[in-house]
């Protein structure tokens, strides 16, 4: 690969042209394709690596990739990345530069959301990895871009290592679906995975930070609102519905203890933090939190910083696996999106079928998956449930707890039977969904 | 959507232009996109009935798919599609008809291979689902679509309804794969799930016939060739290695046996129709055969005629689980090809990297999952497959026979090992290999 060498040749996206296309021509050059890349944190860093790394392998599809220009909230902060580039804090310098495609690593809505309609708005390609902003404004973006003519991809904003997103925008057979049920934190489920070898929560929040994976401040991670922001990504594409992330129910993870932990197992199944949702017309049941999944759920052993996702597609259902974040699987899923935008040449957002404003967002119905806190007899709290028409297929004593599996039943239900359980025994009581198999007849 | 009606619109994708991009413009018609479907069977009519059912919905993706003409076999047997295009078993007849797809669904490489090539060659798109097709010339055709500026789409070749080829296609960075394991044969992995509820090999084939899963010829799914040919798809796309298919040892499904499949439930595990591959360099360690999956693996659970893929890529393992095959899911897959190629509108066959001959075909090493009949003693068959290097991490007896699961070794031992046992007792043996978790950290 050593004979392709960087040329000056560019690519002109923007206008609908590339030169492109040299793959089968033996001993080409080939094209430079000019990045502007928004931010250099970790992965803004990441990217600028990987790019650098990956040039003479993407030599092979007929182009190379360059970081042109980068923007940085402050230019004196020290970079991991060497940079040829020109670094700027400025955003007017920042669009001087001419570019192909535009990299957005910055994370959080602002400045990226009026960064990234400046670019689309411009015909100019845009690459982006923030959930953020496409869970706040991907609908409206994915129209400018249509517009435009031009593309904006976004497949790391959720399970960033697995390439799903764009594949489902493209196909719209396969993506219909009723539902979804995915573990889309890698940290949360890093934590949760973890407490199973035994340990607090406080205890494999601090070791996840440790190792990098949880933020410095760990709160969107742990309350469900990062997750809740990747689910309605999945909403809009699968569902074909608009619902903002501030509707989603969400329970965090704080309320898992050890003991939880081991007795779903000795209940055959695991705790993990699962978002899910189901439509029906414009109507969603959804949820965020930690659930209780039944060993043979195709996500139960979905373990670390890994994540999944279990699409209830109309032709059967379909399950994905793989890395979920992380600075490096991040930036290579960046570095496919820019890779696909340059090698198809004429780039444009796929056309997507009309999507509707969600109008309900509740609760959905579950079998449960109970502690009970405090001496009561296991036979009492039953006869308690069983009152409220709550069955038991399963309840067991463990130490000072009680724990059970439940019958399907609605939220407001159980809580109101768990609240008479208290009334009478003095029994504190905590309910997670349990979710059964699903994915796979 | 009753507003958009079928024109005289047509896509002149050949040409590398189009009349679509209309979707965002309110009330406009959808172009016409004629279809060129080579074969009428159970695929083929699927594919006609699907087109003509979904035309509205695909109407705000900028198209009306319409069937203008078919090539079978015979004019004469009856057809279960209703078709109001041109049926027409001659060669010329059909390509005299213009069309902007063609869609091959004949099966087999000839005369399927003559007919893609011609249609490649003149710049017509294609997509086909046949694995025999790509797996003997997928690269040669792959590379003539390039050259003619035109596409080759096969996603329904390998897990006909779970779209991942094509993705990964695109997307070279997150392809960095060193090895698969799969299931890929839906009728093989019917049959080892029907056996899990009891009863003969022979009996879960019929019932397999039945149901219409299995070609009344199933030789190709119980041998495990056509397994072959999928992982030879997967080999090329993952290891950048041509192989021919019938270089890949097979063991074919009639070995097992319904105390087999007991006893690897009562071993925490399950008997699976398995492919895989693992490369270094142009050498191939591969095989498809019945095999051993512990319990935690991401494939075991895995059931029916769901298939499922782990590629063991660089940034961390994916897995991919969905339907595997079927007339309705087939020809779903293959709409969403087409679907890809008219509205991604300048169309074109993904570059790739450059691929090389596989030098050698060798089985792999694994830990095997044995059965041996007759009346010796657990500990004395232990002794002497010890004395070959063989340690067994559990070892019982079931009924007539003696189970055990050993430790990693190459075939070669394991036969030597059980031909001595079989020589000191008389132990009639089997060996299946033996997987251990691989996808989720």
């Amino acid at each position: 690969l050593e004979r392709f060498v960087v040329t000056t040749t560019v690519l002109d996206l923007a206008a609908g042209t590339s030169v492109l296309g040299s793959e089968d021509i033996p001993g080409c050059h080939p094209a430079t394709c000019r990045i502007g890349l928004l931010g250099l944190g970790n992965v803004g860093s990441a990217f600028a690596r990987l790019a650098r790394e990956a040039s003479s392998s993407l030599a092979s599809r007929g182009f190379t990739p360059v970081v042109a220009t980068a923007l940085v909230r402050s230019v004196t902060r020290e970079r991991s990345a060497q940079l040829s580039a020109q670094i700027t804090d400025d955003h007017e310098t920042f669009f001087a530069e001419p570019v192909d495609v535009i990299v957005e690593a910055l994370g959080g809505v602002e400045p990226a959301y009026t960064l990234v309609r400046r670019a689309l708005d411009r015909g100019i390609p845009v690459v982006t990895a923030n959930k953020s902003l496409i869970a706040a404004h991907g609908d409206e973006l994915a129209r400018l871009a249509r517009r435009r003519g031009t593309a904006l991809r976004y497949e790391a904003a959720c399970i960033a290592g697995v390439p799903f997103l764009g594949t489902f925008e493209r196909r719209s057979l396969v993506a219909r679906a009723s539902g979804v049920t995915a573990i889309l934190n890698g940290t949360s489920n890093y934590i949760l995975t973890t407490m199973t070898r035994g340990g607090s929560f406080e205890a494999a929040l601090a070791d996840a930070q440790r190792l990098g994976y949880a933020e410095p401040d760990p709160s969107m991670d742990v309350s469900g609102a990062d997750a809740a922001e990747k689910l309605t990504i999945l909403i809009r594409l699968f569902g074909r519905l608009l619902v903002d992330p501030a509707a989603i129910p969400l329970d965090g993870l704080a309320s898992v203890e050890a003991d939880d932990i081991a007795a779903a197992a000795a209940f055959d199944g695991a705790i993990r933090p699962v978002s899910r949702a189901a439509w029906d017309g414009t109507a969603i049941r959804a949820h965020v939190g930690p659930a209780f999944l039944t060993g043979t759920h195709a996500l139960a052993r979905v373990a670390g910083v890994t994540n999944g996702v279990v699409i209830d597609a109309e032709r059967g259902a379909q399950c994905y696996i793989g890395p979920g974040a992380g600075p490096d699987v991040t930036a290579a899923t960046l570095l496919d999106d820019v890779s696909e935008i340059v090698t198809e040449r004429r780039v444009r957002t796929p056309p997507s079928d009309a999507v509707s404003a969600a109008t309900a967002v509740t609760r959905p119905d579950s079998a449960w998956f109970l502690r009970l806190t405090g001496t009561a007899r296991p036979s009492d709290i039953a006869d308690l449930l069983g009152s409220y028409g709550i069955w038991c297929t399963r309840l067991e004593r463990r130490g000072d707890r009680v724990y059970a599996l439940t019958c399907h039943a609605g939220q407001a239900r159980i809580h109101t039977a768990l609240d008479a359980v208290q009334a009478a025994t003095g029994a504190a009581a905590a309910a997670f969904p349990a979710l059964a198999e699903e994915a796979q007849s």
